[in-house]
């Protein structure tokens, strides 16, 4: 059997129950550590499942998923990812490889990014399509997203982006020289997020947001040191996270009464926040 | 403290460690039972945690959370509710409530059916907005969520519906006369669903989605005898679920290949889904 065993969102403890007996009775555990983060490291996890881990990283997965699945017929396998199996990004391949060879899949939910954003106190009901924001380079700054987030606003929907992660990339010299030396993994933070987001709506100038657009950046949601904080998209862009990862809200305009009060609560600056929410959402303080 | 521990969706393994360290640290506990329900009985709850289990039923929650939070400055106080703690409902008032008296208040997460229905192979990202649909009465049949279906399927996004649940109802007889006499719960099927958007489309007539539509409808999610059906709409009013709980997808237009295929794997009938595929999702087989 090959176990797909959402680890949630934190640490080791969120596990659940039954994820943690699909690892425990697994011959070989494989960490997928490529498209986001556990807050604790590979050694924190197998001392809590008495089990050693093997990181998977993309390149494993993609070209070498025999050797994951292997004796998966006679033996159960995890393959344990951050967040549920089906949040972000999902296992196609390997779950159709494992079809293909007659390998019986079962998936152990928990829960994602896609869901826990409501502890924002946005209401999930009212969450438009979900966008993805990479790093900008030099010559690559793809914007494609902004329309996404157009379509969410036009019908007064909140929109959740999620930021970029860089795992295991290699510099363009040591690419071209062929070693394997990697550069150090690098998260997008809500900063940066906002600012490519203003960025692109001075070029677009479509009006899908504004500087003074209401925002809700969130880090290590989950955990005990969570940080989630309202304000204007421009405020975000000063505003201390921390550690990753972060995550970034865009607020729609059919925000209702409740949601606000738990975004006061919340506030960067709560007498601008006032201010916002009574001239763009006719929100009473 | 006042935890609030999200149960996930089908057994009492879904529990998250983390969940279950907070249950048995606490107290009192409670589980919140008129939203949604978890498919074990409260006695299996009580085997598993050790602990007796106290349902808290609407009136309870809205009227006399004082005693749900009697004492929780001092002792733990768990409050269990299927799915995540911000899933569909969330439970604003109790926290409000928690904060005015002083205590402090932990979510736990863990998976929804928000992020869960990615099982059906359906990106999450491409999800819209989330519907709830009630059970039609002789009198009372509201449509107002075929606006928020409209607005989905005109930028090609899925549409998941929540089905209706009624928990302790009364008849109007017995409401009548001050007898505390509850109906048997009801849960809406998928069939029923269906066949209810397909009334109000032939209502309204404005082809937010048709009888020819695809869907996926889904049940017991998360559980080992889960079913995930692929039809047309209409197909879908006479495919048995089995027992509750149901939901539904309504299939936007900006269907993935790989999204695709994944329904074909769960076809009601692979001939006429591949018809309707190529016909009105341009996806040749």
């Amino acid at each position: 059997m090959l176990y797909i065993v959402g680890l949630g969102l934190s640490d080791e403890h969120d596990i659940t129950v039954k994820g943690l007996e699909a690892v425990k009775s697994s011959e070989r555990v494989y960490l997928e550590g490529y498209t986001s983060i556990l807050m604790v490291e590979k050694e924190k996890l197998e001392a809590f499942y008495g089990k050693d881990v093997i990181i998977a990283d993309r390149e494993m997965v993609e070209s070498n998923s025999d050797e994951i699945l292997r004796d998966a017929a006679n033996v159960n396998v995890s393959f344990l990812v951050v967040g549920d199996p089906f949040g972000a990004t999902t296992h196609t391949d390997l779950v159709i490889r494992a079809h293909e060879l007659g390998i019986p899949v079962k998936s152990i939910h928990n829960a994602s990014i896609m869901n826990a954003i409501g502890a924002t106190g946005l209401q999930l009901y009212s969450f438009g399509q979900t966008i993805s924001m990479v790093f900008f380079t030099e010559t690559w700054r793809p914007d494609s997203w902004y329309d996404r987030v157009k379509e969410n606003s036009d019908i007064g929907l909140h929109t959740l982006c999620l930021l970029d992660i860089k795992v295991k990339e290699q510099s363009i010299e040591n690419m071209a020289r062929g070693r394997l030396i990697y550069e150090p993994p690098r998260y997008m933070t809500v900063n940066q997020a906002a600012e490519q987001m203003l960025e692109i709506e001075d070029k677009r100038g479509e009006k899908a947001y504004t500087a003074d657009t209401l925002a809700v950046g969130v880090s290590r949601l989950g955990s005990d040191d969570q940080i989630i904080r309202a304000g204007t998209l421009q405020q975000l862009v000063d505003v201390d996270f921390g550690k990753p990862l972060h995550s970034l809200v865009l607020v729609g305009s059919r925000l209702h009464l409740l949601e606000a009060e738990i975004l006061r609560e919340n506030a960067v600056d709560l007498e601008h926040l006032n201010m916002v929410l009574k001239r763009d959402y006719n929100i009473d303080n």
